[in-house]
């Protein structure tokens, strides 16, 4: 059994020592920015060792394998593996892909929260697995899933770990914003693009992908946005959908001390989902690299049939 | 498409209701302690309510449909479902008739915990589907499902409503143990055996099952336990497990105002999940009949290959 990295950033290189160290599934093709190469039999240990030495968008130039186009690796391969970055514009060049996996009968997993939070409905029922791309180290979206079939009437939550350090540094540290944003900028914490957190997209994606996974129909442009700003004690960055009314959006907000979602501190996600008869919190971690890789690998399993779907 | 309901209580009705108010799916047979009534064609929702008419253990007196067996029963349905008591002695009747359904080829879909806390490792990998055992209302099984994968150091929760409901009117409004028993009771919390919830083998079951879903395993045997009972605040009636050690009890411990487990009263249940990545705090509803029946509800449209697995 085998699968294709489409991506070979952060998240991609550490998903595949994961899968090396905990499983005997395969690589069998590897993608970036600059090309990428093939092997149907599978990478060798020695052969992913080589292709981690090599530079960002240098996996085509690596000399392992044979270089070769994604529709030649889907062909040796059971599943995609989607660690590309996020182009909230297009969903591309994800979305071809995905579209080219699943017309082969290959299932998608996937960390890139772009195309399902801009074309939900267009995969409505298709084998892609995507628990990795919201509140990643926590499985969220599988306990949405467990929800269907009830009426859910709203969700809430601290969806960006980024701004939540952010406004928890400010609030409980002293320090002023900007400061806690330079720290934030130097641990890594923040995307290469600063507006897809600070402005809210990030949030946003994952509040769509959530409240679509719960059965509402709800798109990016959907969702009404305000920039991050602290407001005083104890404001939280909101993502919030009434699922009912079709509204979402997310601002920062003031909250009672005595709110679960105001002991959320550093870069800890939460979220709380109200349905007909429960309100339900879920406090954790969301997308480290480690995190993510084992969201994916549980995804993968699951999509190989090596996990059993009751 | 249709199931065949094993058990005629307080869930099993609501159930019944729940599934027909909200799907197309019909059920084909229905058991209870006086025996059961069969009607392959599924019954009709007039049959179905001079069923709900029907004292507790008279399916088989009603009238509807024609007497039967659970195995002409399972001839016809899909899925079994078990809604009856908890039989921690032997798991009987449930047991023998997940191993008829099993071998018939049909899934099983459970809201009883005794025939997975006495034998989960005979069911492992069999089309067993039981988020409604533990904490039916808040699906952390499937959360714990998506966590396979990764290594799970320690599970602690309160999941026993009945006794936190108890401990939480002594902690917060000032009642005597005694009188929020009495309480308890009256408000048709406490099991028909008080001891099931009073000694911890409710919550000994569920800690069970979660334990085993995150790959540990642990049976009821090994679970120590004491009875609860207020140590002064806060008091919760916790259940835990190491799993890297193998160990496991349920006991009344006192928590530190601080702990996130300390703010969780009356009848909400919560777990903590501490992954070698993560450590992940679930806060919600745990069983009442209308929760448990939609729990059932997922687990049987997932049976029924309604809700896709991914």
């Amino acid at each position: 059994m085998s699968v294709v990295l489409f991506g070979f950033g952060g998240v991609g290189r550490t998903f595949a020592e994961v899968l090396y160290s905990r499983t005997d599934v395969r690589i069998a093709g590897v993608f970036d920015s600059g090309g990428g190469v093939v092997k149907c039999a599978g990478l060798e240990r020695a052969e992913l060792r080589a292709l981690l030495a090599a530079p960002r968008g240098g996996v085509a130039s690596s000399g392992v394998g044979s270089r070769g186009g994604l529709e030649e690796a889907l062909e040796c391969a059971d599943v995609l593996v989607d660690v590309s970055p996020p182009n909230y514009s297009t969903g591309e060049p994800a979305l071809s892909a995905y579209r080219l996996a699943l017309s082969k009968g290959r299932a998608v997993v996937t960390a890139n929260k772009a195309p399902l939070a801009l074309r939900f409905g267009e995969f409505l029922g298709r084998p892609v697995y995507y628990k990795a791309t919201v509140m990643a180290g926590t499985p969220v979206i599988d306990l949405a899933r467990g929800l269907v079939g009830q009426k859910v009437l709203r969700i809430r939550g601290i969806l960006n770990g980024t701004t939540n350090y952010i406004l928890t540094r400010v609030d409980r540290d002293g320090l002023s914003f900007g400061e806690a944003l330079e720290e934030a900028k130097a641990k890594g914490y923040v995307e290469p693009d600063p507006s897809i957190d600070l402005e809210g997209l990030d949030a946003a994606a994952k509040l769509v992908i959530l409240a679509n996974t719960l059965g509402a129909s709800l798109s990016l442009q959907d969702v009404a946005r305000e920039p991050v700003r602290y407001l005083g004690r104890v404001t939280k960055y909101i993502a919030e959908a009434d699922l009912e009314r079709g509204a979402a959006r997310v601002a920062p907000a003031k909250l009672q001390e005595s709110d679960l979602l105001a002991s959320v501190g550093y870069t800890l996600n939460a979220v709380e989902i109200v349905t007909e008869t429960n309100d339900i919190v879920v406090i954790g971690k969301g997308a480290g690299r480690l995190e993510t890789s084992l969201a994916l690998l549980n995804d993968a399993l699951k999509a190989l049939g090596r996990i059993g779907r009751w």
